[in-house]
């Protein structure tokens, strides 16, 4: 039984203090946050302490820290977590500011910390059978990866003028999962992008929906469509061509049930809510959370993270200039 | 090239005489009916001559005659065919009478007639391909079969008193796509019916809903499911379960076309009317009444349509009694 | 948090006390069997007591008890903890005898008892989601019911000899489907059975395929397709149809993920582990039995329980006598 | 009755002599090659006559000319049939070279020719379907295109000497379709293309493989994947995301027959040759072209030829440059 903090009590926090409560292997014992009435709230939920964030390390007997914070915080409570040998689950992005994540990933380095990045994507269960019949050989070697996703919904043009942009709030994830799943380290990143959805959205300086290739050394490429809303859901597919054929996962219905009517044969809205969307997902994240705790070594690392965020400063970068920049 | 009488003008005397019209061995010289401005219309339209059904047979030079007129009609007409020497593609039934049919039988294998009858589900390409794939062993020996046969929409009540009601009508269909598939006889059928769609069809005598099991000697079984009335085009469509897995086929959609919408991924309406639904069918069936002619024996002989009645008339005997009847 | 005591440390025993000690309102306080080296095996994993059978139910504290004894165990197990005011969530069936069975249902009636019988497919989530739409009217009035229950493999014979045969220990399960369903209790039932998959089931006298119709008064149809063997793990699909569409759910694949290659588009293999494939319906089975504890009428009453036995007997009766029984 | 001029006696042409003798509404007069042989089998195939190219067009009594011959004879035969006030159908493209395709277009202009370019992918009848219901506003204002274009196999690396590069043998079809669905004219392309699949079409100076990104005025994009070989048939699919949802039209297997096993539910192989995958394409082709001859706008212009030229030359000029280019 490991004992938990959780810091950051907010609509992530609270999933993560959910899914630590429910899994057999761990305790939540400490939830901090900067507002201490959601940390008194969310720790009363599950029976846990609340301490401000400066004390919340300081709990006797943790074997690892959440972060749930604001990104501002993510690479400094990191680096505290991490400095008093704790594990830690740290939700993206390291830092928007790529000198600061480049700062904060050296020094984890040097303190050979052993930080999972909240990339919960690669834990999705189709996604990560995906990624294993590949790593199996199922098509041979891959040669391109299509991702397509669309988000049911525009988040408030106010969120996404902190945001970061498109690219570093949404299409992180993909770059994160090209990544993963092309083999080979992309070197090279092009995308073009538009204001298509929600003029606010233009107005605040983003684009809503954007178009990314990604290109290896040896010429494998990823395309990942993305897009604010798609009207219907998550519309969030992979597709990987190999040299003995595809691999493919679709999207995930509320249910199995279908409808036949005169209008035609309709399976079930698909899933629109993220929780519903990856609960599964996050339930196998904190999983392996307790692997990493024991000694595995993170399926995300932050140099992951890092490289994540190089991709999406070119793609913004890209975005502007027309033309392929290099990563 | 050879060439055809047509005997019926009506609706499949029509489609029969538009494929004719497009296969390239095969030319239409000659169109009877007992309404000869049908028999006019419709010779004008494909350049052939229009004559009396009396006279039709003996225009010089036939190969084959096709016989679209009237059940009551059916017997005698292959008949005078028979005895001209012609192949002859007969709709289906010989006759709603055991006893004629019977009687036809027996002249016809007198005769040593080659009778093509038309029982155009068989030539449908998915069906033809999932009996194929049967008869080549990919599921090992079959176990069981379902049927599922739901049309678009009910038939005017006035059609159904003269049509010999659901089994003979309707289900002699799937009598004879059973006894296909199966690959053995079945021996014993037992039946349920009931009118929940029109009760004016229930005034009439029929029934507008059946669920059919078929049984042969040893213990392999069918469910054939049977309504007037789906809602949503056709619903037809055959599951066979084997020692090595199961083998299906679907419905046919209008197009490839699917809509994602907030309802849900709707594919497009299926296909809700016979012409479109059986068009591959029917120009597959003359087809393979060209083989016939030129010496195949046929697909589906007139014993098999003798066979298909015998179930018909055992699964309305059941209906009546609720238990097995021996066939 | 409600107290719980778990009787029966079997494979569906552990089953039971897994979901109940994930359950965050559930505490599994005790664990009995005959076996007590199972019993405590089992408490063990789960922190709880292991006592005799006996002793159990007089824990103290006590808000529910789960029956998952050997069936001859269900009814007298089940009345103790009526008697003691406890909800209980009873395997199926009450009892293989019908006498036993109705004598049980009278003296739970008379105690008041609430009792939770442990038809788990009624909690599958895609089922449920199929009889919500249902009875929100999706499809207007049902007309007829297709399922298909077909399992992986079959059970070693030796099971077979004890199980009271196919009906009572497999379709049973889909008489309480199909009563839930079709929304009007079926009064007739004609079963078809036959050994088709493994001749030591028929030594043993049993069978290892079935086809049965149920109807009811006003005609509604259910037709139940069981095979012991699909040799692709669980077919397990239900297809409602009505007056205005037809409902279906189909199976259940490991992963979402296709494959396409030269041999076509493949899914995923069906689950083929009960275990796995009712996962979520045994949670949400657990997650009612709190329900019911707090004062909700169970979804599957034991009068429920009864009526599937009846038309389980009747099936049996049926497929001796070829004809249609009334129960 | 409308009496046709065939000249290319190759394998399109072949082709088009088969849906032209099938059409009720068209004679196949005369076919003509470079090789007399070959014109003379095609011709005697029809009943039609075999003339020399030269002689062909002024043979008396023609309403229409397809022209399937050599690419270097497209635009000089379409305008000596134009010249003679014949509607033409050809093959695309009009030219490889771009001045020569410029000025034929401006000659064809002056004679007000009828000339449907041969783009037989839009009369695809599912791709047609999904046009047919973005115009229609299915999907409220279309933003965004996919279109997967991945062929069977490889041709021989002596046909990619010659046939002009991926982009304007292979991709322009996808660019025609991508003009014709986004409803607004692109203005900008950016692709990345690889030789990742045979490293003989590299030799030739060619890839295999590519991702074509473009872009209209407003902003719309349309995202291209461009593959020789897809190892498991033709992979053709196209998804269009508008305001108000998605519409899709996937892969044509063989036969709707599925197959379910131990591995998995699988469909049947994908059509892999393109006379099986586009059969009704080119009998609608030469439908259409019957409506061009009595009138009707052609659905694809030489214009429009010219305009998928551009964007094919501008897509090879940025495979090399890695920008977006203008056209």
């Amino acid at each position: 039984m490991h004992t938990i903090a959780l810091l950051g009590a907010g609509r992530i926090g609270a999933v993560h203090a959910a899914h630590i409560a429910r899994h057999p292997g761990l305790r939540l014992a400490v939830v901090a946050d900067i507002d201490p009435a959601a940390a008194q709230a969310l720790a009363d939920r599950h029976g846990a302490l609340a301490l401000s964030p400066d004390q919340a390390l300081d709990h006797p007997g943790l074997a690892g820290a959440v972060i749930a914070s604001p990104t501002a915080l993510h690479a400094p409570q990191t680096l505290e977590a991490a400095a008093r040998g704790l594990a830690v689950l740290c939700e993206k992005p390291l830092a928007l500011d790529l000198a600061v994540a480049q700062a904060a990933l050296a020094r984890l380095d040097a303190l050979g910390a052993r930080v999972l990045m909240g990339f919960n994507r690669r834990h999705d269960p189709d996604f990560a059978a995906l990624q294993a019949a590949l790593v199996q050989g199922a098509i041979g070697t891959i040669e391109t990866l299509h991702i397509i996703s669309h988000d049911p919904a525009p988040p408030p043009p106010a969120y996404v003028a902190t945001s970061g942009g498109i690219f570093h709030d949404m299409v992180i994830h993909d770059f994160d999962m090209a990544r993963w799943l092309l083999g080979e380290e992309p070197v090279e990143v092009m995308a073009a992008a538009a204001c298509l959805i929600d003029p606010a959205i233009g107005a605040a300086g983003d684009a809503d929906t954007a178009k990314t290739i990604l290109r290896t050394a040896s010429g494998r490429m990823a395309m990942i469509s993305s897009s604010r809303r798609s009207g219907y859901g998550y519309d969030q597919r992979i597709e990987a061509f190999g040299a003995r054929g595809a691999l493919r996962v679709g999207n995930v219905p509320h249910s199995r049930v279908e409808h036949w009517g005169p209008a035609g044969a309709a399976g079930a809205p698909f899933m629109d809510f993220f929780l519903d969307r990856y609960a599964a997902a996050f339930a196998a994240q904190i999983a392996h959370f307790v692997q990493v705790i024991d000694g595995a070594a993170p399926l995300v690392s932050a140099a992951d993270g890092l490289r994540a965020l190089l991709l999406a400063q070119g793609a913004q970068e890209s975005a502007r200039s027309g033309a392929f920049v290099r990563v």
